[in-house]
């Protein structure tokens, strides 16, 4: 640390990739990225707006906007798009957390990272021994914005939108963040309920089921003044956060959607197909409604697993906090093929410790 | 403004964007951006990367940081990559100006944004009746933070290394960051200085000579411990702050540095030719090393001029604040045949006053 390092700063955890971006020839089933290319629309959009990346974006985003907007049936000025939703969750921990944040004790972990980034106290929600959210809602904190990832992760349980109706309805007095990164594999969105209430954000992504996690691309939904707030604060940080490159990749993915649903739908199969699978192994596996299943050997440790994994050459998502997800490993659905490689080496790895 | 917004921004005033995006056909004078297109070299690192934009891009950049530190002839961790420079500086109020910042009464905008987003006291040193850093250093601010941008913007005026080496060896309980946006159109780079000085920033832009403005990358040179800092904050707020398309278009630009040399050279002889061409309509102009000239009209003010162009399909930037630069137009230098229809409605311009 340098002796100019702020001292706002000097404790802070960033988030960690380093797990991340193992170099090797591996099937990378350890970061829910999509198995799938963008589609050809999102290619040729791109290549035709290359030639003019001489100049500047558009700041408003407004083509790409409108076209959010029109599809997810909201007004144009209650949509902010983002470099990621990461951007969106930034921007929200900035504007919205005066009186702290909660969330649950297992969750996206970058929440605690954007608390500790702007000071925000933060109370976790113990989760049920299954990893469900409690559905007894007096022992939540309260007066803090909540942020619930809905499909949560790494678990992948989601509750349905009449469940998170009746959390932002005990919640008026705060903001209620539903992160919906996953909810296009078989959860309830709760974009329609934005009109009715004005505490809720519903923040989503174009990296899982639109193929664009390298493109980052995100947005957050809300009535008009809290998204002006955000474009306050947008206006501030990054006026030009989005590229060229990335309005173009949003726009030919919006024009096909087809392409979209079917590959959600091969994802929501395959995710079908390996859960059985691994229960067939014995595995414990989560009812996930996201691009991933969190599973549990019966005897090796989710690290141990893992480590098995790759050096049958197969990625995936182990935990060393918080000790709840020790147990577990977190599995990206791929392709069949990369599913059914998967269970063949999980196979092999049973075989290889009976002998 | 909504009842959830936090106390901390209520008083924000963003940066402004509404006069840069002009709808219709105009020749656009007014951002500074790149007459030219990108590198073919860069149109085919993107298209290749393209098809892989469902995966994640690398958060640390890798290749592109070692490519930098080899052309820059410096050490990878002495480059920190980030969405545009406005993103280096954004990084940068937040991690070292505990102590206040300082800037030029008249310079790049942004910086009073980024002083208001994040708290930061600020000062500004005003300049000389010609728009120069005054050269008595000892009544500039001291125990601040400071910002040169050098070339300075909109005034386009540069300091030789030397002079901003004996600022730097003046200020070593405070860093000082030299903001290199402009500095590829004839000014002196401070990069070899960094090795020297443990107080020195130094952010640049592929937006410019790179004619990458719609990529949005950017880069933030210095000692490696200053880098790490930066760094701490880029992965607790945006792991992957940069596309896996500008760090393709990145990897092109640079590897068409000749084309960069050349476009550059073609602005520099545009501009003095535009200078020339100004001077004997008896504007008066600074010596502008940047990609733009700052050019006062006899009669009209800044904002008469900029309408009169406008009515000729010419877009130019005027300024309503600061005071001093009411009289002023900042002009950006495009290809020769933009600037001689600039010219022609200038000369027009006049032809109809006299009548």
């Amino acid at each position: 640390m340098s002796r100019f390092f702020s001292k706002k700063y000097r404790d802070l955890v960033p988030y960690d990739t380093s797990g991340e971006h193992e170099a090797g020839n591996y099937i990378r089933l350890n970061t829910n990225e999509s198995p799938f290319s963008p589609s050809p629309k999102v290619l040729e959009r791109e290549s035709k707006a290359a030639g003019t990346q001489n100049f500047y974006p558009d700041p408003d985003a407004r083509e790409l906007t409108a076209k959010v907007a029109e599809l997810w049936g909201v007004r144009p000025e209650e949509v902010l798009l983002t470099c990621g939703s990461d951007e969106a969750l930034s921007f929200i921990f900035m504007a919205f957390c005066d009186g702290g944040a909660a969330f649950p004790s297992i969750t996206y972990s970058f929440y605690e990272v954007l608390a500790g980034l702007n000071n925000v106290p933060f109370e976790t929600i113990p989760l049920s021994p299954d990893l469900s959210l409690p559905v007894e809602r007096a022992d939540w904190p309260s007066g803090r914005t909540l942020f619930l990832a809905n499909p949560n992760s790494p678990t992948g349980l989601a509750l349905p939108r009449a469940e998170v109706e009746r959390i932002i309805q005990g919640s008026r007095d705060n903001i209620v963040v539903i992160d919906e990164a996953y909810v296009d594999f078989g959860a309830e969105t709760c974009v329609p309920l934005i009109r009715k209430y004005d505490n809720l954000l519903v923040v989503q992504t174009f990296s899982k089921s639109r193929s664009l996690a390298g493109a980052r691309l995100g947005l957050c939904l809300g009535q008009a003044e809290l998204i002006r707030d955000l474009r306050t604060l947008k206006n501030s940080i990054a006026p030009y956060n989005l590229s060229g490159s990335a309005l173009a990749a949003g726009l030919g993915a919006l024009e096909d959607e087809k392409y979209t649903r079917d590959n959600c739908r091969t994802i929501m199969e395959n995710r079908a197909f390996t859960a059985v699978g691994l229960r067939t192994l014995g595995f414990t596996v989560t009812n996930s409604l996201g691009n991933f299943l969190l599973a549990r050997h019966p005897r090796f440790s989710g690290g141990e697993l893992s480590q098995k994994l790759k050096a049958s050459g197969i990625l995936v998502r182990c935990y060393s906090t918080p000790e709840a997800l020790a147990p577990y490993v977190r599995i990206t659905i791929g392709t069949r093929k990369q599913m059914e490689a998967l269970l063949e080496a999980l196979k092999k790895i049973e075989e290889d410790e009976r002998q």
